[in-house]
């Protein structure tokens, strides 16, 4: 438990002491620290509702100012179920009923471990601590919503309420906390997708299968240029292949029948299905065929790893030719379960920038530098500067692995070389590779400081020889590659939710799916936006004309609301003068110009990419 | 039976004649024109092979030579037995043997129709006719191939020899055909595909589903560039959406079960396929649920309709709104059975450039205009001069068509008036239109003057009461929009083969795999390669340099190969000079010229897309 951990611990005895005192008959279950703050679960015949935090917040706000120190009380297993069934443990004092979770929760501790309570003021709770020194430690607090939670989290327990609040060592600290959560709600993808029109998740269609409006369409056409053009500098061949492939593929791969509860189930042949149905097959029989294969079918497929090995695998490689980098923007179909969708970062299809890179083990360092390399591109044109690296390394137990262990060894020290000289901050982790390979998985902060995990780079032992792939080397004789699976984004449709969350919506000028509006301040000048328009279009502008019939000021507005990065307003004056009046979404009046000039601006702000 | 046909049919006589003068025991069955050509069904001890061909072709010419009248001989259904048992059907003279094939014909003809011969020389047939005057009508003629082929088609039937020929009225429309046959196969895509790496069927993952390689892959990106700009130009907007949908939208849609056949059959949803698994639910009843809509589960869309349909109706729509003209490359999955699957024109997943356009009855005139002016631009592009439109119109039977009929006659009217308009040449298909809706079709020739049909404009007024679509009308009321459905190229593999056959490899160089190749005369001038190679690189263009330590002629014959528009020849005189010798794969030596001369020459040629 770390200090903030320890502080939000004592906050939660706290609000427990404060419950107490406005319900003395409260029974309390478990009070732990969580991510963002703490709760208590409560048994409660009154509804608690944020309607009674100020009263309990109050009562919190003045156990802290009475500095109550936290006592630990270390005693035999005994004496606290004597205490418990005196109703005294997670209580201000005696009661008539005993306590009954802390009670349970006592009778699960080990029988090696000692048995401590704390205490501050009148509250004694059963608890393995640790706490800080005196209530008076917290500064900030506040309590931030409730829920109902089942005993234990299983359904056949009681429900209980669970109370979550947030505390901090300084006021300070609470203070940008809280601004940071009301940003993120503003900031929400859901809600910026559907007002700007950039996503839609449709039930009838499915959830978790996003479309992308014509809007959000713009910025993945501009986001894959963008990538293609990286790509193609760095020597990858892009490739398109098919969303289903023969099971025996993924048998082969090892995604089935392994991976089956993560994915959508096999698509039989329609002839054989149709042989089954009238040999009247159950079933469990035919999964159980499936599952041996004994019969064929296709998966939708949740990598594109082995089509891009089918590929490499379609002629005889020579060391020569080595690396090949095989690139796809590739949609791939995995089965989450539907609680755990949401918006655009948990999903069930999904279009990853893949590529696997078909290489020597001497070749692994540069490759991975190259990928490094293409992240910080990218994360720094998207103004994601703060950028870390995880290594995934190997655990203790060295059982647990594929490949040979002096190319383990080496790929490691490949990988940490890389992120060095990359430049990223990078942390170790061992026991986090997969069990074919170590791994490097990105991290970046947003706008507001909220850490998003992108996608990773993967060192891979174990498909080449399931594959049975091979390359002549300079000897003449055959070797098997190695296999760098890299998706540095992860996901299109999760790199989007990132990047609306980043930027509110407010798109740089290159990706901005409106760049230009016109607004002429009366009818009568239509139609010399439209002139503007077409001027602007014939320069692969994204440009729209707004004549609707209303004010300037009006006009002005929706065009903010809609986060377009120009408005061109035009009237007489400008008209005459073949100029425009530029006002920046962001940055307001720009001022008078000419045409001309507003264009050079514009298409060198697009050439660059500009931020 | 046309004029071509008619020659056919008595060359096939003719071939039967020669057959029995070698062979007089030969039971000969059917012998019809089909496409290309003709074939007789024949029975016979002998093995038939093309080494066959001389001395049988040998005795047809001199029967042609004979100039055989045809004659035509009535007579009854008794004689003709009589006739059939002596074995003088299909035969030269009395046999001992019945005439069984001739026999069997015989019995299948109504009794309403005449019994009829027909005799050239001394060969006698049952033949319903027509027939030219005599055997010397025919200029031109060849036997191409031999296959066996079930009596009747009925593989329960014995097998027959099946002996295929072409005839013509001239020698030379024969020289021409066999000319054209010989061109299409050097030009097969499947052939030039894998020369040329552009695409892979890897039976692996499945039949059917071809990948792009990435030479392939290239030709694919620059189309959908092109494409996308042509779209853009007229309005369009582009989206992205998931390869699979809930079952109940494609019941909405009609495309489940009725197409049931076509299609990959459902993927249900994970956890209730356990469920069914666990209650040892058969497959039948599981298929039987499925087809009532008691059981949901995901389709691999067949179409992208009812995903654009859906995005139509997320949001309310004006009669200001319209045309909405939904675009994607969207990749589509039907289930071809093995037996018909072919290269790249017959598959089981391909990506169709369709788009789909909501609009009020008044817009479908210009609609329809725009649609057809958007083919001609791309056919232009790519040199398909001579293209077709056929319009499918109601037929007779109006009960079979849904939609008012006022609907259909003003559409009607505004597809003929649109082709007249487009200056297409078009042809008019009464019962050719789709029951929801008339359409237009696109034939186009290629280099060798064979037809490809590429995609369709379909107009529809079906779908948006299935989904229960509106727009407010300028009167504040609901409407029903028209949708027209439109893939001009039908599907990009499918074009990408026409591609392939027309440019027999050799694209234009804005498609070219690889645009650029540069060869240095010997090893001393890799170095200046490479610099121009990173200076045409830096200009974007796709080029290599060819390193292997091969003589001029023999690097300069693979690129010629591997149909590499350009080849930059360098040694000392370029050096010194930074110039390079620029030879063309189509036009061979171009000359010598400075560097920037080239650079520029080609970058015109790219951005013009210049054929």
């Amino acid at each position: 438990m770390n200090e903030l951990e320890k502080l939000r611990h004592s906050a939660a005895h706290v609000l427990a002491t404060a419950l107490l005192e406005l319900w003395p008959d409260a029974q309390l279950a478990a009070g732990p620290p969580v991510e963002g703050g703490f709760y208590y679960d409560v048994e409660l015949d009154h509804r608690i509702s944020p309607q009674d935090f100020p009263a309990i917040e109050e009562r919190m706000q003045r156990i802290i100012a009475e500095r109550q120190p936290f006592k630990r009380i270390e005693i035999s297993r005994e004496e606290a179920r004597k205490l418990g069934f005196k109703g005294r443990l997670g209580a201000l004092s005696e009661r008539k009923v005993p306590s009954r979770y802390k009670l349970d929760i006592l009778e699960s501790i080990p029988d090696n471990e000692p048995i401590t309570l704390y205490q501050n003021g009148p509250f004694i709770d059963l608890c393995a601590g640790p706490h800080v020194e005196d209530t008076g430690m917290i500064k900030g607090f506040k309590l931030t919503h409730v829920a109902s939670a089942y005993y234990k989290g299983d359904e056949k327990n009681p429900q209980l309420q669970r109370i979550y609040g947030t505390a901090f060592y300084t006021k300070e600290e609470l203070e940008d906390y809280l601004n940071q959560l009301d940003q993120a709600k503003k900031r929400d993808h859901r809600k910026i997708g559907k007002e700007l029109e950039l996503f839609l998740i449709d039930e009838k269609i499915g959830a978790g299968l996003p479309l992308w409006l014509p809007k959000g369409a713009v910025i993945r056409r501009e986001l894959q240029n963008f990538l293609t053009d990286e790509l193609l500098k760095r020597g990858y061949q892009l490739v398109y292949t098919p969303h289903i492939g023969q099971l025996d593929l993924f048998r082969t791969s090892g995604h089935y029948p392994y991976y089956r509860d993560s994915q959508f189930p096999p698509i039989l042949d329609p002839e054989e299905l149709k042989t089954f149905e009238s040999k009247n097959m159950s079933c469990a029989e035919l999964a159980n065929r499936l599952e041996k294969g004994e019969v064929e079918g296709y998966l939708l497929k949740p990598m594109n790893c082995p089509m891009h090995i089918r590929i490499f695998d379609s002629k005889p490689r020579s060391y020569r030719d080595l690396p090949i980098r095989i690139a796809e923007f590739g949609t791939v179909y995995r089965f989450e379960k539907s609680g755990e969708l949401s918006g655009l970062t948990r999903v069930r299809g999904f279009t990853q920038d893949d590529a696997h890179i078909f290489c020597m083990e001497s070749q692994v360092e540069g490759e991975l530098l190259s990928c490094l390399e293409l992240v910080k591109v990218v994360v720094q044109k998207m103004g994601l500067l703060d950028t870390k690296v995880r290594l995934g390394l190997r655990g203790e137990d060295k059982e647990k692995y594929v490949g040979n262990p002096e190319s383990w060894k080496k790929a490691e020290e490949d990988l940490r070389k890389a992120a060095a000289q990359s430049g990223f901050d990078f942390v170790e982790e061992p026991g986090e590779a997969a069990f074919y390979g170590p791994k490097v998985d990105f991290l970046v902060k947003d706008a507001i400081g909220r850490s998003w995990q992108l996608g990773t780079v993967q060192l891979d032992y174990n498909l080449p020889s399931r594959f049975s792939l091979s390359y002549v080397g300079e000897d003449g004789h055959p070797h098997l590659p190695v296999i760098i699976h890299r998706a540095p984004f992860g996901s299109l449709e999760r790199f989007l939710a990132i990047l609306i969350e980043h930027f509110e919506g407010h798109f740089p000028f290159w990706l901005a799916p409106e760049q230009v509006r016109i607004i002429p301040v009366s009818d009568a000048f239509v139609n010399y936006g439209e002139k503007i328009k077409e001027i602007l279009q014939q320069n692969h502008f994204r440009v729209n004309l707004d004549r609707k019939n209303e004010t300037l000021g009006a006009k002005i507005r929706v065009a903010q609301l809609e986060k377009v990065p120009y408005m061109l307003i035009v009237g007489k004056k400008e008209e005459q003068m073949s100029r425009v009046s530029v006002r920046s979404a962001k940055k307001g009046n720009i001022g008078e110009m000419q045409l001309d000039h507003f264009i050079s601006l514009i298409t060198a702000e697009n050439k660059e990419r500009r931020l």
